[in-house]
């Protein structure tokens, strides 16, 4: 009920009147649900899940504290809305503003009698609950446990694709539910695009090799990126800029307590890649808040003044990107505490040099 | 430009002037971008992919006949949209009402000089070109080559989950970029729930398992259901059902042909389930569309009256599903032509007894 407890503080800050939640991550976060399907409604003194018969039944198991209403061709969403805001004299509605399609508010908009508002629900979940963050260790460890995999089974030859596969293969074995999300396995001169997908490119000799995957279980992610050698390094830039990056996030890691601005560890490591005369090819923010999203608030960007606070998971990603050359991305996924940071991915650091 | 030709269309149907394109699918299918980044816009006389530095070069290479234009954070997307609207003098844009959301359609209704209008595409896509049905005969091909390694992998003892797991290692190493949905495997009681997605469960000899999946080949994708048994049936009443369904479907299958109603499709397989007594029992649609979506135009839903066209591709999956007992579905896809249906999903669909 503690989740509870910060949905009444907003409508409270919001000057809402209840607040209807549609989003699969904050409706299980909420009341156990992960489904695009069903509704979470809270009102300043009740809370409400409403699903229809393939949800039914199973909602009314695995919730707790919640009314369950079952919605149906008869009896629906709009109908049971408004009876609760008729019964709780309701007259603003708080929604995702984010998540709710134009259509759907639109629907809503006509038919509700109360008032729509938009409302950020983005700061919601970016406090980590013990229990959460026991989830997001053990995906984390199973995220290592695959890393090491994939560096024993890699060989010069094997297209980005086949990597890919392996490390899905490797992650469902371990108990994942599936990766969190499309893997990124970019070889040579493709790792000089941040988000380049898997493709059917063989991986040489002399290449770096990006790796940035996760895993996603019991709907909790981890989220890492590791880039390592095959045999040799081709270029010696590359190496050069391996330790650009990794001493960047080293420091941005050193920095990372609760009361920093989130900024200032964007800097910690920007300023370490500027200096080095590579400022430019670092075009993506540090790093972002992870849980049962793989990207959530908040951002690790420049110039952020949100606050850090114990019990944020980010993650700590600089990367050097050279056209033409290659690039080099360590990220980590670090829980913020009072004393410092703690890494919850724990795979090696420096550059790995596998045999091709 | 087919395909922008069908856009021009709509523009003058709905009375617009242009149009701004965000979702993934649709971005694919005019302008071959797949991503949940940049937009595609179309006007009466022009059209434009806007991307940012991350998707611009490969956007120039990939997308013929397109303005590419890059998105920066001095050249936003309303500054560009807003040049476009003032030298075209275009006063109405369409955009997706079921894709755009709340705050972004509200972001754009604020900056763009020109008014926004909800429109619809969802029949965009439901006529596939040849290229588009040898793509999904392809992935429907891998679908059939892994549900055969299935019915060699599977015993009872394992669980659900290790089915799932085999299943898209194997969709995998035939081809397909992932599964083209999450998998259903529903063993036992569990064949009862339409969308019980693989569990812990062990499957057990004497049950019935139920798998859905799909492959997604280059973006498009197959969606086939089989139910087998596991050794022999334990209950008479689930090889009854099984009959019942098959027959329904086949009868479906039979009707289908361009110039009939969606709806008649529906009723030719539920009047006989209901004729069976089992009509309380098949809860949802007979089926659905398919193509760069699994679930996309037309829905085979009971009283529809879109007549079904050559060229569209829909699944065809009638199911009954009895509480404490199990369920049985069975789909394939079907390709529509003149002279009736072609399935693209060839797995045998008579009732499977694997040895236990």
């Amino acid at each position: 009920m503690q989740k509870i407890l910060k949905i009444r503080k907003l409508l409270k800050s919001k000057k809402i009147e209840a607040i209807l939640i549609a989003s699969s991550y904050n409706k299980f976060y909420l009341a156990n649900l992960y489904s695009g399907s069903g509704y979470v409604f809270v009102t300043k003194r009740s809370q409400y899940v409403i699903v229809d018969f393939r949800y039914y039944k199973q909602v009314k198991e695995d919730t707790k504290g919640f009314t369950v209403i079952e919605q149906t061709r008869a009896n629906k969403l709009e109908n049971i809305l408004n009876k609760i805001i008729h019964d709780e004299e309701i007259r603003t509605i708080g929604f995702e503003g984010d998540y709710i399609v134009y259509d759907a508010f639109s629907n809503l908009d006509t038919n509700l009698e109360a008032q729509l508002v938009p409302v950020s629900l983005e700061a919601l979940r970016c406090l980590k609950s013990t229990e959460e963050i026991h989830l997001i260790a053990e995906a984390a460890e199973i995220t290592d446990k695959a890393f090491s995999h994939i560096l024993d089974y890699i060989q010069c030859g094997m297209s980005e694709k086949q990597v890919e596969n392996e490390l899905v293969r490797c992650i469902r074995e371990c108990g994942g539910i599936k990766e969190s999300f499309d893997i990124i396995v970019a070889s040579g001169e493709r790792g000089a695009l941040p988000h380049g997908k898997a493709s059917d490119k063989k991986i040489c000799a002399g290449e770096l090799v990006t790796i940035d995957f996760g895993v996603n279980l019991k709907h909790y992610c981890s989220d890492m990126t590791r880039t390592f050698a095959m045999g040799y390094v081709k270029d010696a830039k590359l190496v050069e800029i391996y330790e650009v990056v990794k001493r960047a996030q080293e420091e941005a890691i050193k920095q990372i307590r609760s009361g920093i601005r989130a900024g200032e560890i964007d800097a910690a490591a920007r300023s370490i890649i500027q200096a080095e005369g590579y400022g430019e090819y670092f075009g993506h923010n540090l790093g972002h808040g992870m849980g049962i999203m793989v990207h959530e608030y908040p951002a690790l960007c420049p110039d952020s003044s949100v606050i850090l606070e114990a019990g944020m998971v980010v993650t700590v990603e600089p990367g050097i990107y050279i056209p033409q050359l290659g690039g080099v991305r360590i990220e980590d996924d670090i829980l913020v505490t009072k004393e410092g940071a703690i890494p919850l991915t724990k795979s090696p650091r420096e550059l790995i040099i596998v045999k091709g």
